[in-house]
Formats: structure tokens, sequence, C-alpha cells
């Protein structure tokens, strides 16, 4: 069998049975945004993420800043759903030769800047040559404050689903980047910075962990039908998704518009918008809510509720209801 | 400027001014086999190694198990040079999606099944699409035992410099999967081995570094003239290599010979032996080697002393001595 023909969650499954081991200072193995280790008195949150060129950006719209940015998001996206503390990271570059040095430069530059914003030093890394295309690796170390952190398999029939920022403007900018429909980068600033440099919500997941006792979040990082059918699936339990409650920014829903497409799939099926969706006990929201509002500019945004596991995974509209699939972002299926 | 031009090292150079940041916790930052930093009473030692299609491996010569087993050798190497005790791994693969799913659980198979033996849990990754070339990477957490580690900075004039096993046995063993000279796999299992399945020296290096009190020592990865370069560089000192002290397995002269090469080349230059090369004060050599040799099977051998910095590197042979200059693998400049 095919790498594409079984996608990435059915390898990521196989992968789970092969290094399965059963370890005391293994918290959480594979199956969430981080692993979680004891060592010593700490508990610590690890996680590694990749960009490929010509997979995930190609460097004709995306300058080296721009690229280490992004792969120093994706990770500190990852330890912010957790509600931990970024401290450290490594980088592995392989590159062909044919490169200039102050791309390299300059991709370093660019995840040193984003990793200065949140404390983290890089000490240390690989550099090796590709044949070809660019790949890019970052491993992030974060520590989880008390050792307390959030997972993916805690949602309860009846919780909240709410999400921070607004969802589908990294594919609405990846699109004006592509020049598809002939659209222009600068009339679509938000769009193209969302794609580009995302802004990971470290600090808001802090927050929500840590002063507001929220025990289930995950980063919306393949499209929020993919998201919630990961939290439903390791929570045991169901969802419905509110479609128009769905936040998106009005630079989305133009670019959308422009190009005949409904914005609701950018939210529900682009990927990589870096925002937190996480589950409240319903009691809890109003109170969430507000102090959220004196703390953050960000929008956080209600859009749907925890179900029983009978119930599926549904898409609630003015139209009627219907299944809510995923069909993000599948590195191995989806034509690059 | 091109990768090419400048070469690995010199852009390792340009990435530390880059990356440098003061920081308490970081005890060591990109310069050694690994970073090493203080978590709450534990000292960590965090490395990163990546392994790339067409440049370091095929896989018509490699079974995916075994390009498994290296990746996870290379870096429980760079522990081993500090140490230290490897605790847990992270993977990131980009691969393309035309490879059949069995390939990527040979190579997950092949990374557990050589860290099982050290007691690796192999907790997360990041599995990907690649256009062309398979991409590897893995990150190792270790602890350092007592907070204590040896580092490449600490070689003193006078020193014994002394290496585990033999060298220059990768080389000849990738000139035998590569069929140089008709050369036959059959006829060459040690160095054919040697450079499909390394053996990491992990427990060597603990018995050094703890037992022992060995602080001094660096994995030879690039061949032994690149590592003692860079012991006596940020040691600032000189050294002297025994051309005949050099240990050689009987295979990787008889490959040489047949191919008409010298082997002290492949030893001096050639890459990814995974021994490791220490320095010991001289007056200690005596007691290390004879609690070594109660210790382990595997060879310990003098191969030359450090000395003054004016005396720079120099190989000292029964023909004269001449400068020992690095042309180990450069993975910007080699041609793959």
């Amino acid at each position: 069998m095919l790498l594409g023909e079984i996608g990435e969650f059915g390898l990521i499954a196989r992968i789970r049975e092969i290094v399965a081991r059963q370890r005391g200072d293994v918290v959480l193995g594979i199956d969430d945004d981080t692993a979680a280790v004891r060592v010593g008195s700490e508990v610590l949150l690890l996680t590694t993420d990749a960009l490929i060129e010509n997979v995930h950006f190609r460097f004709d719209y995306f300058e080296p800043a721009e690229v280490g940015w992004r792969l120093m998001a994706a990770n500190l996206s990852d330890v912010a759903a957790m509600g931990g503390t970024p401290l450290f990271a490594l980088v592995a570059l392989a590159l062909p030769k044919t490169i200039p040095v102050e791309h390299v430069e300059g991709i370093y530059a660019g995840a040193v800047d984003l990793a200065d914003r949140f404390g983290v030093a890089i000490i240390g890394g690989d550099t090796t040559g590709s044949p070809r295309d660019g790949f890019l690796s970052l491993t992030l170390v974060a520590r989880a404050p008390d050792g307390c952190f959030a997972r993916r398999d805690r949602a309860r029939p009846g919780d909240v689903l709410a999400v921070t920022g607004h969802l589908g403007g990294a594919q609405a900018g990846l699109n004006v980047l592509l020049g598809r429909g002939e659209l222009d980068s600068a009339s679509f600033p938000a769009v193209v910075e969302r794609h580009k440099r995302p802004w990971p919500r470290v600090d808001e997941g802090k927050f929500l962990v840590h002063e507001m006792g929220v025990d289930c979040v995950i980063d919306v990082s393949d499209g929020l039908a993919s998201e919630v059918g990961h939290l439903c699936r390791l929570s045991g339990t169901g969802a419905r998704v509110e479609a128009e409650r769905v936040p998106l920014h009005p630079e989305t829903v133009r670019v959308a518009e422009h190009l005949s497409e409904d914005p609701l799939d950018y939210a529900l099926h682009g990927g990589e918008d870096f925002e937190l969706l996480f589950c409240v006990p319903a009691e809890r929201w109003d109170a969430l809510a507000a102090a959220w509002r004196e703390r953050f500019e960000t929008p956080l945004t209600r859009v749907g509720q925890i179900a029983d596991p009978a119930e599926g995974l549904t898409l609630v509209s003015p139209d009627g209801t219907q299944a809510l699939t995923p069909r993000g972002w599948d590195h191995f299926r989806h034509e690059s």
C-alpha cells in the first residue's frame, strides 16, 4: 500500500503501534499536539514540525525570514495548545548547495525573531545538503507549569466549543499569494500576513489552561472540521458546529467572494490558521469570555457545542444540518 | 555567496552569531555534539541530526529498517560523546507519497529496534509529504547524570588522544555497497554492517565520563582529521596523530587495497564511523586502558597526543611529518 492511499492519519495510527512502549516517565505520547514527559521534578512538552519546500511553501512567494518564522510559529502553536511555556528549539535544515548563504541566514533570522518574542533560545541544529527541495524541521522543548497541561481527549458532552481569532485566513492568504483570480497581495494584507507570519497563541494558551482551568485544547492547523474531529474521536463524543458563528475575517470573505468560493470552506478545511480550539463547561463560558475580553483584543468565539457520541459531528446552518466531514490538509493526499 | 562556497562549518559559524543569546539556563550552545540546558534540577542534553535520501543513503542499498537504525545511531552517538543517558526521541519524516507504507513502518521499526537497546522512547514526530527525496530528522533528549558531561573544548597539551573501535570502516563499507571495484557485500560483512548499522558508543561514553573522569570527547562522524581539528580549534591546542597507530579493521585494509586506495584516508577523511575520540592526561592513560579492557571488548587505541598550539595539527608517519588537514565529509561541498 502506498502512502498516498493510507493518508497521514492512517499512517500515524500504524506508527503509534510500532513505537508504543509502557514508560512511567512518558505522560503523553504521539496522539496530542505535543508529547509530555517527566524529567526530575518537571513535566516537559516536546514537539517537532517540518516545513517542506514545494509542499508547504515556495521561495518565490516567501521571504527566507518568513519561512523561518513560519517554522517556529507552527511549533509554538503546538505548545500553545498545551498551555506550555516554550524554552528551547533545535533546527534541522537540508538545503541545496545552490542556495545563497543569505537565504539560510534569513531563515534563522526569521526563526530567531519570533523565538525572541516568546523567550525561546535556539540551542542546536543540523545543517546538511539536499539534492533538490529544501527541508526544515524544528523541535521545541517547553515546560508545563506545575506539571499541568491541556489535552485533546477531555471534551465532554455539553461543553462549549470556542475558538480564538479568525479562521480561514491562512487559506485566503495562500490564494492571494498564488495569484488566484489575479488577487493582489497589497489589497489583502491581513490574510497574507496570516499565511506568512502566523502569530502563535502562546499567551492565550497559558491563560486558558493556567488561569481559566481549561483542560481540552487543540491548535487549528488542518482546518476546523479536522480538529473538531480529533477532539471528538479522542474524547469519544460528538459535536455540533454552528456555521454562522465561525469567525471569518472580512478579507477572507472578500477573497472567497472574488473566487466564487465559500469562505466557510476555508475555515473548515483550509490549514494553518494556528488558532486555538477548546472546550469549556457551558456554565463557565460567560465568566471565561468576560475574563478573556479584559485580557486580549483577539476575538474569542463560541462556535458550537460538544454532543453525545451518537449525534456524530454535524454542521448546523440555516439551510439545515449536515455531517461535518474533515477534508483538511492531508500531506500525503493533496496535490501539491 | 552560495552554500557550496562557504561550506558547512562556515555556515555554522554564521548561524552561531544569529542565534546567540545570553541565557542562564543554556549551559552549552551549538558548538558541541549536543546542547546542554538546565531544566529544574536536571541538565538535559539535546541534539538533532538529519538523514537525506540521495545524500546520506539510497534505498537501493539500504533496507528501510537500516535507515531508521542509522538515523537513531547518529543521534545516540552525539549523546554518547557527552556521556549522556538517552531518554526520548522525536522523529520528523518527509517522504514522497509513492513510497510503500511498509517502508515507513520499516524505518520506524529500525529506529525502535536500536532505541529499545538504550532505553529510548520515541514519543512524537511529524509525518508529511515530500516532492521527491526522502528527509528524516531525529531529535534526541538525554540526561547528564549529576549534571556532568564531556565537552569538545577541554583538550590540554600533553593529553593522550585515544579512540574507540576501528576507523574508516564506514567508508570502506560504503565503497562495497556502491559496488566499487565489483566488491561484494558478502565478503566484507563487518564494514558493510558498520556503514548500515553503526553501534553508538553510549555505554562507553558513560564509562569514560562518569567512571573515568574524562571531560573531553567528540564522536567521529566526519573523519578523524576533522574531529581532531574541532577538539584543537575549540581547545586552543595543536595535536600529533601517529599514522601507524590509527586502528583499521582488516576488512577496511582489504577494501582499500583492492581499490588501490590508502585505508588511512578512510579513517582520516571518511565519515560516519561513530566511534569516540577523547583526551586524557597522560599519567592516567594506563589505568584507564586497563579498566577499559576489564569492561569492554571493543578496542581502545592511543592514536596521538595533544600538543601546544604552535605545533599545529600534524600527522606523524615513518615517512615523516605532514600537516593533518581535514577534508572530511562536508555536506555542502562534496559531490553526492
